[in-house]
């Protein structure tokens, strides 16, 4: 094999990653977990899912051919507020600020408002695609303003994001209608976790494609977006959800778009069971890397 | 959010309801599991699956526009005579005669014979929808006449249940071939889980209609119907099984039917992780009753 | 129910057979887990594919009504060295030699290469189907010759298998680009995972029988070409992989191979979860004695 | 037995118990969690907490022969500030106010700190008996103020304690010297685990007893006290604490206090197995019980 | 080592024996355990602790030097009827009284009053060592005559034990006064686990001799005797109980007593956690049969 | 607090440190685990005991006040050569002989000849504190030469070590008598668990101190020295083993001796539950490091 590691000795960075000058894309833990409404615990996110990377370490990805971890650079976890929200928003936005090209290892959903702020400062309104199994347009969450629930609310009402160009896919869990009605209403595309069954991955990353366009967009990816059977460890799974397998089809579909960023969320790695919903989560990344790297390539060759 | 109770501080009840007078459907317990020829451990079935229900609170069901939680009352759990199954079948009949529209948490698959003699006394022989890995129509359960093998037997054969309104969906265990004969002989449509996955969930519904017709009907779902990925939970699993997004696929199309009850049994939560085999039950639950609402909506406004 | 013994309650044999003279097909375990590159733990495989296997006792196979269990003859573990991949080898090969029809029940896929070695001894290079979530032709293991990642190099190189007879199917691992081409270039045929996910069973099992045409041939089954929610229990997942159903599908459309053994191997079962990889890897071994007797039978009656 | 049901099928209360007017002791739970330093999840504290109580709903208590269900109201949960620590701590002092003698089921230790507020407004300075494997006398919590590292800094800067009538149990985790003087220094008398294990129970309880006084006093029981061999299911673990039977000795042997209240914090269900923490949590509430309701006994016959 | 075969494929009887004519002991499963109150799963007691005790193959015991896996025939489970107590308990006495020197393996504690009906129709009522969290002497077991919480209260009024000659080690579970009054009053000996901790094994050892004498005794050992620290895997547990050294201690010191048999009752597997319950139970049959072969071996040679 | 990270966000090396030169101690974790007789996965221990180790970052050690983490460079892990043992002991030898002070992190207890080879080379035969189940002097592992149950047989037999300043503390497995009389014929001081029970710590730590005495000497703590209850998460449990606060007791106790490095092993986090294993191992790391420091303190002022 290329590596004379074995699997289980790779050094803890994702894909076996240290900080590294120059590299494409950077990898940083955010291990915010304290506004999630039902199970908590994905502050330990970040090192799960990185541990878990380490299956993916040895080899050019299948389809693509490239060399993932060459392209990376782990800059570690970000620092939060222990115990506040808010402060730890304002502080995760100034750390993202500060990265070029971000991949976002959750925490909850909650932390993907200070992303979309810190990128939407540079950029203006992005282009979105969201695997979840939940809107996240509740106005608020519980009572909470700023938390998982009502993320891409905060995102669309400060003009982070470009609601004609964001499209949600797996969406499946109990919702008001005044809130399905709102996000419906401002353009958002939904495809549901039913719809994708239905359609086919194929079909949805055509739709995606076609949303969301050539201008700049970013990738978040509930991992609440699987079933619960591919991915029990996490805080507020749904049944009746996405495979893996039709993720990563869709994913390696999403050619031609113009990334700045992603992050993979909601990882609780205490309901765990063997790692399942962790390596998931590594793969989703691991799919991304492959697929931004490849279009950058692209991009500069043309 | 509608409710300002996170879900995690949700009342035990089911969906967190409590008792209440008037409600259109009430849910009881059945904590009876010692019958079963395998694992077992579904007398914590009715816990668990109360437990798993809170995720759905918040919010109206995602198709209908439901707000389920407001057509239950838990009533609690029924009574058993521990460690005997003839007076438990003859305490849980008696118990359940009381109740006019009855949702039963089990337990094993054994106590549906009581809930269909409790059903049959006053409306005559049911048609069926039974989801499940087994037929059950075996003629005893390992030297015991009623237990959650031969359930269907005993079923059919005190004519609780017609045989040719009756359909069992997700089959696939082994079984002896007289077994399958007098089960076929008697007029039940079988749809093996390979049917299910080859033909899929429209057409099984379809099909499912079209046996069950207008007629008084009782849902019976052993959650090992689905595949132990999706529902490892439980006493007698069988791989190959169906996805929970099939059985909601399926549900949801059963518009029409005219709904006596239902269970869901043999959830065994000692073999659970992160829930999802409860999860999965509390959401089948959650469907039926999303969709016997409608139907009585539709029946009354007709 | 045919047998009088309840599930929970048959003896430790695979589907409780004890050693039999005369029996069609022999399960042996072979508990070698000490070249994993990732997780180990594979050794407790043979005892927990057994326990599993009790699921399926009672009854005949549900498609082909073959009595399975009255076919085999358990006869135990091989003994290995233990620490000592070379002389643990050879002592395998030398166990299987002496045996007819041999299923082995894993162990890591290490362990393979000395079953290929006994078989092709006595029949010339053998066709092979081999489901697997890697192609397992690295032409060493990191640094170790004999071990999981380089079995079909050496399967290959030794002439044990024909490669213009071999078919992988399942494959979904990062891997070398050269490794990829010396695997194309020796003439394998890979199915990968998303292939299968879109193409369906019945068309993979086309492909098979048509790649290994009539001549003997082998199937060997490595648990992970599962997906992990289906198997969690393995040493070197790989998400994105198939369904249970599909290798059921796949299996029982294999009829007319002449097939002359199997294995199933690399089930781990300290990260398990219910049993539910034991419970895939016993019926994978129950679908080929289902299998190989009813071509025996047809050959026999032909 | 006394009761005819099951174990297993008794209802959801604190041993049983539901809501109940001119009780002696109120129970409620304090679902909160979001100041803990490394593991979350006390969140789920108190449902696992009431779940486990059911072992001993039957029969009376062994030592003192109370029928401690008899004296019981649980009163469900208190109300908290979603992801909000400030507003929840004002909300359970206001909850907590308003109950007469009160056990509160955690959620984490920070909760703790509002409870004796709502104490001391009504009965000035109180005594203090604290298990817990840390002193909980940090100035800050990781920068937070109020949370479950700093409970005991701000109940005795808030006069909350009184520090010479405070005794700590169990203690034994790393810590600044500086936060050591400070505790030494205001009078709090600190027993080691090793040195309980030393001393044995009885001479702990004396000292306790010594400690305190005939003066209105509060028991606070952090779970992390015991050993995480008797109680793995918390967040901050540490090796070399105290077994659960050595703390029933010493609890048992506090006879002739004034308890005005108590707590029991900091169980984790997720890291918990086979329900035992939450059984070693739900025992100290009833030891609790049948002690404070003897003492109350004792004193109106006095 | 004396064994060439490494622990982990030790075949699967118990300490690996089969069935062999002439053994000194002999070794049975009961699976039954459908009278449990709380938790059930004790029905893979057997196998569980038959896995568990390869540990213990190899070398001879530690202390006495007895080869004890040499004096040993396992002859599998004995058949029970399934889901019916009465049945199974006639069926357990009558495959009991077939063998001369037993150690029975359960299962639920119900199955050791059909274990001491055989003993005593034979040699008349029997002293006893009985650990135990719980009297089990209750008149009845919430409703059900014949369960595990009945079992010594039908042992006495049967006349197959002698109470005066009676001794329970671990006790502390709640319980009625009356219950309690009336084993006294019988004159059982009940030394409580704070006893056992405060005394020390040597002291309970001594009590236990004397209490039992030099007529023939019986050894019932339920696993609940210990904490749920050192035996989480039980069905009702009750924290502070004993530790798994001074068992060992007080059964060594046993020497000078006559036993007739023994079993060891209530494990769990399911609740279990790396098989430490499965051991400690594996391991308290190992003690007690190099104690009985010790004795036997003495007294030949006496 | 003196940090303001939360434990749950420190980085991943030992106590959080990374590579520093300089450093007093040296950590380096060993990944090896193929020699294992029982259970596998020891090669996950380095990473699982770095994780643990969080929980003592911040704040001073307890008794002596010394700041462990300051003292320490985490080196990362030592390389091995998969599957192979012999090639691997070489390696790691080598790779010990670089270091000064090295405190290694098993893998299994074969690791240690090799870093005994490493010191005994520089140092002459050195005195051992070895805490254990089992003496680990059997002349071969299972027909593997050097192996975890071999080690201190070749360590002896190479001069390595001293056996009469080599004290075994916490033995109590099965052992051939001809070992045991092999090892006391050596001269090695023998202490059982149960004496240990007996007799305290306090006599315990005395006898090593005077066996030992003031030559160079090390440290190699067998996690299965704990009883399982504290340490579940290992290869080859014993039950009656040590509690953790007795180990750490002892260990406090061993000033005045002249330690040249430390290992823990053995420690299988697959076999976990909630880190308690990794925890005590971390924390016996810990108590090491805070003694030896100590020690060099002590001597330099000297």
């Amino acid at each position: 094999m290329a590596s004379d590691v074995p699997t289980f000795a790779v050094p803890p960075g994702f894909l076996g990653s240290g900080r590294r000058e120059g590299a494409a894309i950077s990898i940083a833990g955010i291990p915010l977990d304290i506004g999630t409404t039902n199970r908590s615990g994905a502050r330990f996110g970040p090192q799960a899912i990185r541990q878990a990377s380490r299956m993916l370490v040895d080899g050019a990805h299948p389809t693509t051919g490239m060399n993932v971890s060459e392209l990376l650079s782990d800059i570690g976890d970000f620092r939060i507020a222990l115990g506040d929200i808010p402060a730890s928003l304002k502080a995760i936005e100034a750390q993202a600020a500060a990265v070029d090209h971000l991949v976002a290892l959750g925490g909850e959903h909650g932390v993907t408002l200070a992303l979309l702020r810190a990128l939407a400062r540079r950029n203006g309104p992005l282009g979105l695609i969201h695997f979840d199994a939940h809107v996240d347009t509740w106005p608020d969450n519980f009572g909470q303003p700023y938390a998982h629930g009502s993320v891409f609310y905060h995102a669309i009402e400060e003009n982070l994001v470009d609601p004609r160009r964001m499209i949600q896919i797996g969406i499946r869990s109990p919702v008001e209608r005044e809130v399905l009605d709102w996000t419906a209403g401002r353009g958002v595309t939904v495809v549901t976790a039913q719809d994708t069954h239905e359609q086919g991955p194929t079909a949805v990353a055509e739709r995606a494609r076609s949303v969301v366009g050539a201008a700049p967009c970013y990738l978040s990816f509930d991992i609440d977006a699987l079933d619960p059977a591919f991915a029990p460890g996490t805080g507020t799974p749904e049944i009746g959800g996405l495979a893996s397998w039709q993720t990563q089809s869709i994913l390696r579909r999403l050619t031609g778009l113009r990334f700045l960023g992603m992050d993979v969320v909601e990882v609780a790695p205490a309901y765990d069971v063997a790692e399942i919903t962790s390596l998931a989560a590594a793969t989703m990344v691991y799919e991304y890397v492959a697929l931004a790297a490849a279009m950058r390539l692209q991009q500069r060759s043309a």
